[in-house]
């Protein structure tokens, strides 16, 4: 297909607004009658609530409410079918460090802070537990009334895999692990909360999914969801942290509706780091096996994921890992078993990447660690295994387009693969494949979507859609679908969005889903808008349909034995307002087609219709002295369908690796008795401009049969490999294997030394 | 038609935040870095501007921009097919007492305030003409230049008057006159504009016609209509004046891009009586001639239509007098000759029943004449004449259905029509009719909308619809409608308009259209909605669609030989969320099939597919003494079609009539040498609520075969026969027949003493 506007380097819709100053986050609202919120968090990790006054915060002049769990609704907090245990404010016990005790609206954030202060709370500390698998003795203190602290097991077996690994000639097996980390949002996660007087609940706030959260601040409030309006307006990044709604939200609510005013609550950056939730900490035993003609024959891998206190996205998280591990490679035996576990920490929750990075560490180091057993060349070894185009998973993964060699082939190129493994030195590449939704999947509800488009009186074009932007440039990408379909730039499209009064229902942006289904979506309204415009069209140049096309701001119709002729859009829509009866307003729709048997999947993997494939090579360089790891070059090579702006997707993966690079070897939450103690970005390490390698991006233009012009979702994908590929360049440079994440200077230092020691 | 919602009296959607102050009009928008602007007006009728030295006022501290004409764009203000003569600052000339010649923005109102004393203006005064008459002397001073003040004009004949007029028995011959009034809406005219760094204008503002205003105030300013955005809030409202741009926008508008701020410009009271625009005054020589059986068979009317200083709606004002004048009453023989005179006061513009008014007093006080003469019941003459539904008119006029007689005669049994007309004292009661379009005409670009309906998750119905709420109930009136069609109640469907962005184009509310076009638009969305919504539960309850319908917020399924089932709309949406593929979105659309051949109508008032009729009977008290011409009672019948909501069709009318007795005896804009001096409350007397009479409002349901539901518009009818209707009864209270408006209580006490006197 001859590409126009797609593919184009487009600078984003919002760019002289972000970069003049100009954008208004969240934050930045302003609102008569404002009060300032904030929230008593525990200080233990885990007590019991003894007894609480807030008579003194009560009686401070300026306090216009204060609530503990006694004041507000308990509707559990659940979401879907996953399991339920989170209530808005503490009733009986606290379970972390930051649990929302209490609350209070005052008239300014000085007098809230002092109002939090005169809250007395008596607690009866309780045993705490910090560690998943010490959770899951049977001695361990329980978080919740249950049983154990397991609450969320998943077991799946495909083939025989005890009879595969006897097969095999070649075993190997590890325990990997990985640490909570942060999402780092450059803003902190903020609300306004104004419960009006007609009974309605209008919340600004900066979230990945606006409908879903408003169903979920519905739910716990015990009110109907028509009676909720969620508003977001630009967004400082999301990454998985904006998914789920925090407590906030509701609690705002509640001190809205007391006191007849907006309210706002607004982490500190210390709550960002102490309570806006992580990436789930995995625990990984991982088995790999292999035929001698280089086959993967089984693959086994338990998992223990370190839940924190409660559960949100924790299930979820535990199962998409499932799905993951094994359609990676197609290995006909494999065998699964998660187990969430309750910790008296801060929650985990989604994050770019969502359960597949931790097991993509795992399993592709552990491949490497097969390759060196078997002595082969990790590269061939992969693209032995390679998935093809067309193939059917024995995962029941149906994969209809694949770049996974092309991805492979293209790195290798792009840094001489043979070469650069034999540096000398402490010098040294490696490799890792990733493989992620493109579309994300049907999990709850409709993976559907639809959008609104009309056309102005000028050939202003203007879409209505739900995509949520957070800042990954969205609206900007549809506008540049749109674009193409019509043959107009993006920049003539105005897009409108964020408010869940305006737009369709829409499970948000997660999953890297919004281009491929919000993507379809806008371009089924195109493709209506564009039959309207060339029926106009024909019906004034009296040429059939057929024969007229719409490009560069024009209608060009050329039929046979005619010359060609040009009408500008800008009359086709005079003609269409003084001489046509109506205007121009379409609706589109992409729906699956997943039939009602969705929830929980029968078949690994088949609720995602599109997959992307990635390879990533690492070159680093390892400090002797230090044991410093500097990471020299990430070559990112990524399947994107086809590109719908060439400097959005390399923007994407560019930050994918950053955002890798600091997973694998700078980020880590350090908690002392549970509480974080590194709650600022001082002590808490993300890469700064100055840390950030060489990073050469390749886009694989593959198609996909059902993406928007055949493309696929890019937002999480390059994250995935970055932190296995600095590993297995590690063991390539200096022999090292890693087998936790963040792979730290005192590791490599010790590993070196021993290695030296021939351990 | 057994109908669930309609009709009913449901409390209109805004009402609580209205009553209890919440509401946020335009006036009441904050905004970070507002300037506040402000306009120098001439102070001088005519003049030539010889020099303008801002340099004072540029230099006053806290002002950042003062301009004049030669900083601005100065493309001519025309809207399509009207001549224009107005630009955004007065270049050469100033035309009357108001004429923007330059503006300011500052920090604040003083300061703004403070500048504009400080711009200094050399004027050459000119002579100036104040009466239309005296206007039309060709040695009168000329406004424009060109060759007459006259600047506008239109005849008409059907069949042949002069000799139907020799035909007739009776012949009536007088002169009218009615003044300038002003619409009073409690809301000043005011705005923010904000052009932003992308070059993108939005203009926040309290507009009837948001997308044409959008479009009006692109070609002043010479940029693309893209580039402007329009959002309206509540508005406290309109009658008219807030349909065509006032130049405070894109003053506003040039000061904001000079400075990079908002600017918001804002009338002050007295700007709103000087400025703001007026009904035209009209001098009208009317001659209706009928045979002796009773039967009207000629009419001619000469309008002199007092412009002010420029245009604005004159020209369409003047062709809807001469639609409408004929269209009264099915008379075969008519002649409308219409000028519109240019003179050195404030412009007029459209205004609740737009040259309707001027015409309905003239004709239908004439027809008392009339009677009078030929000894007939002013009652039976007019039930002689009356129209019959399905009639074609002389005038061209297609009349599917027509409640003339029946509002004629439910008024008259109201009120016990022979008794009252017979009262001792100076008491008495006098009938008019009126005829108005019900939906608007198609006059310039398409008559037709579009809508959106989505239905969210729990059952929410959103309708987003380019209605133009000013106030007067539209957005509540569509709920009911798409209420009706869906099963459930108003409250439960939320309503989004006011942004140019998010609705499709539509003209706006005037012409007592939105009911009729808007409405139409918002069925057919809710038709396809319920399409969708019935397959569902047919699914569902696996049931055919046919035995399906929706009430009550429910499916009821009722197959032959099956129990009734019902489904609450909630578990449809429940199901359809969760089981089915996609949520509800669709589109409606109304759109008129006049064909391209609108722009001016070959046949009178073929343009207009709706028509509502009128009959108003008021009951008046003169006082011998003082000339107090005090209104007992009103009764006004007024065909509904159907009623879309009972208590907001009764507010309309009892507006209408309140504003039609001030119309009749109170309203008048004095000027000495062109300068209004009654530009208050104080001296510009409006009725208020003390001195409203009794209003007993009858709503004859005709039905409309094309209105929704059968609803027809009547935002505007129950104003125009109010006047002749108060004069008419005012003659048959002491025989003063009253040929100017407003009726004074010099012209009576000299009436009743001349006719003492026996002139």
């Amino acid at each position: 297909m001859k590409r126009k506007i797609l593919g184009k380097g487009y600078p984003r819709l919002d760019a002289l607004e972000k970069v003049t100053g100009a954008a208004q986050y969240t934050v930045d609202l302003k609102m008569p009658g404002l009060l300032y919120g904030m929230i008593l968090r525990s200080p233990i990790a885990h007590a019991r609530i003894k007894a609480i006054d807030i008579s003194k915060a009560q009686a401070l002049k300026g306090v216009h409410a204060v609530v503990t769990a006694k004041d507000v609704p308990l509707n559990i907090f659940s979401f879907y079918q996953w399991a339920a245990d989170k209530t808005m404010l503490a009733t009986d016990k606290v379970r972390y460090v930051g649990d929302e005790v209490a609350a209070v609206c005052a008239v300014d954030k000085d007098t809230a802070a002092r109002a939090i202060e005169l809250i007395e709370v008596e607690y009866e500390t309780l045993p705490a537990v910090f560690d998943a698998e010490e959770a899951m003795s049977p001695d361990a203190t329980l978080l919740h009334e249950r049983e154990s602290n397991v609450c969320f097991e998943v077991d799946r077996v495909v083939g025989d895999p005890d009879k595969a690994f006897a097969e095999c000639d070649y075993v190997c097996e590890e325990r990997y692990a990985t640490d909570k980390v942060c999402h780092c949002c450059l803003e902190v996660s903020n609300c306004i909360a104004k419960w009006d007087q007609s009974g309605r609940l209008t919340v600004w706030t900066n979230t990945q999914a606006p409908h879903t959260q408003r169903q979920e601040v519905a739910r716990i409030l015990g009110i109907s969801t028509k009676k909720v309006r969620f508003i977001s307006s630009h967004m400082g990044g999301g990454f998985g942290s904006k998914l789920v709604l925090d407590m906030k939200t509701p609690i705002a609510a509640v001190l809205s509706k007391m006191t007849g005013r907006p309210v706002r609550i607004q982490n500190s950056r210390s709550e960002e780091f102490c309570t806006a939730k992580t990436r789930y900490g995995y625990t990984m035993y991982v088995k790999t096996g292999a035929k001698k003609d280089g086959r993967l024959w089984a693959r086994e891998i338990k998992v223990i994921a370190d839940c924190g206190a409660y559960q949100d996205k924790g299930p979820a998280t535990l199962n998409f890992s499932n799905m993951m591990f094994a359609a990676h490679y197609n290995i006909p035996n494999v065998r699964y078993t998660g187990k969430l576990v309750y910790t008296n920490k801060q929650m985990g929750t989604a994050f770019r990447g969502f359960g597949n990075n931790q097991i993509a560490f795992a399993c592709e180091s552990q491949l490497d660690s097969l390759a060196a057993k078997m002595d082969m060349d990790p590269l061939e070894f992969r693209m032995k295994n390679a998935n093809k185009p067309g193939e059917k998973m024995h995962s029941g993964a149906e994969i209809p387009t694949c770049g996974m060699s092309e991805c492979m082939e293209s790195a290798a190129k792009a840094v001489d693969w043979n070469q650069k493994r034999n540096q000398k030195g402490l010098r040294g590449i490696g490799v890792a494949n990733s493989l992620h939704t493109a579309q994300g999947g049907r999990y709850y509800a409709y993976a559907a979507t639809d959008s609104f488009i009309k056309i102005a009186e000028d050939g202003m074009i203007t879409l209505i859609t739900p995509a949520a932007e957070m800042g990954q440039g969205i609206h900007s990408a549809m506008a540049q679908i749109v674009g193409e379909e019509l043959g107009i730039p993006p920049t003539e499209i105005n897009v409108i969005g964020s408010d869940t009064d305006l737009t369709p229902y829409d499970l948000g942006s997660w999953g890297s889903r919004g281009t491929f289904v919000c993507g379809n979506a806008a371009l089924a309204a195109a493709r209506e808008a564009k039959k309207e415009l060339i029926g106009i069209a024909s019906e004034m140049l009296e040429v059939k349909s057929e024969f007229i096309k719409l490009e560069d701001g024009q209608a060009v119709a050329k039929a046979p034995g005619s010359p060609e002729v040009i009408l500008p859009m800008a009359e086709i829509m005079d003609y269409t307002m003084n001489k046509r009866k109506a205007p121009i307003s379409v609706r589109g729709q992409w729906a699956d087609d997943m039939g009602p048997d969705w929830d929980v999947p029968k078949e690994w993997t088949k609720n995602v219709r599109s997959w992307a494939f990635g390879t990533q090579i690492a070159e680093v360089e390892v400090d002797e002295e230090t044991g410093e790891v500097k990471v020299l070059k990430v070559i990112a090579a990524q399947e994107s369908g086809i590109t719908i702006n060439q400097k959005m997707a390399e923007g994407q993966i560019e930050g994918s690796v950053v955002q890798g690079v600091g997973y694998a070897l700078t980020e880590k939450q350090v908690l002392a008795e549970g509480k974080v103690v590194n709650d600022g970005f001082i002590d808490y390490k993300i890469l700064s401009s100055e840390d950030i390698p060489e990073i050469e991006t390749i886009l694989v233009e593959t198609g996909d049969p059902e993406g928007p012009f055949g493309a696929k979702g890019l937002g999480e994908a390059g994250l995935v490999p970055t932190a296995p590929a600095i590993a297995n360049a590690i063991y390539n440079a200096c022999g090292v294997r890693c087998y936790e994440l963040p792979i730290t200077r005192e590791f490599i230092l010790k590993s070196l030394k021993e290695k030296k020691a021939g351990k």
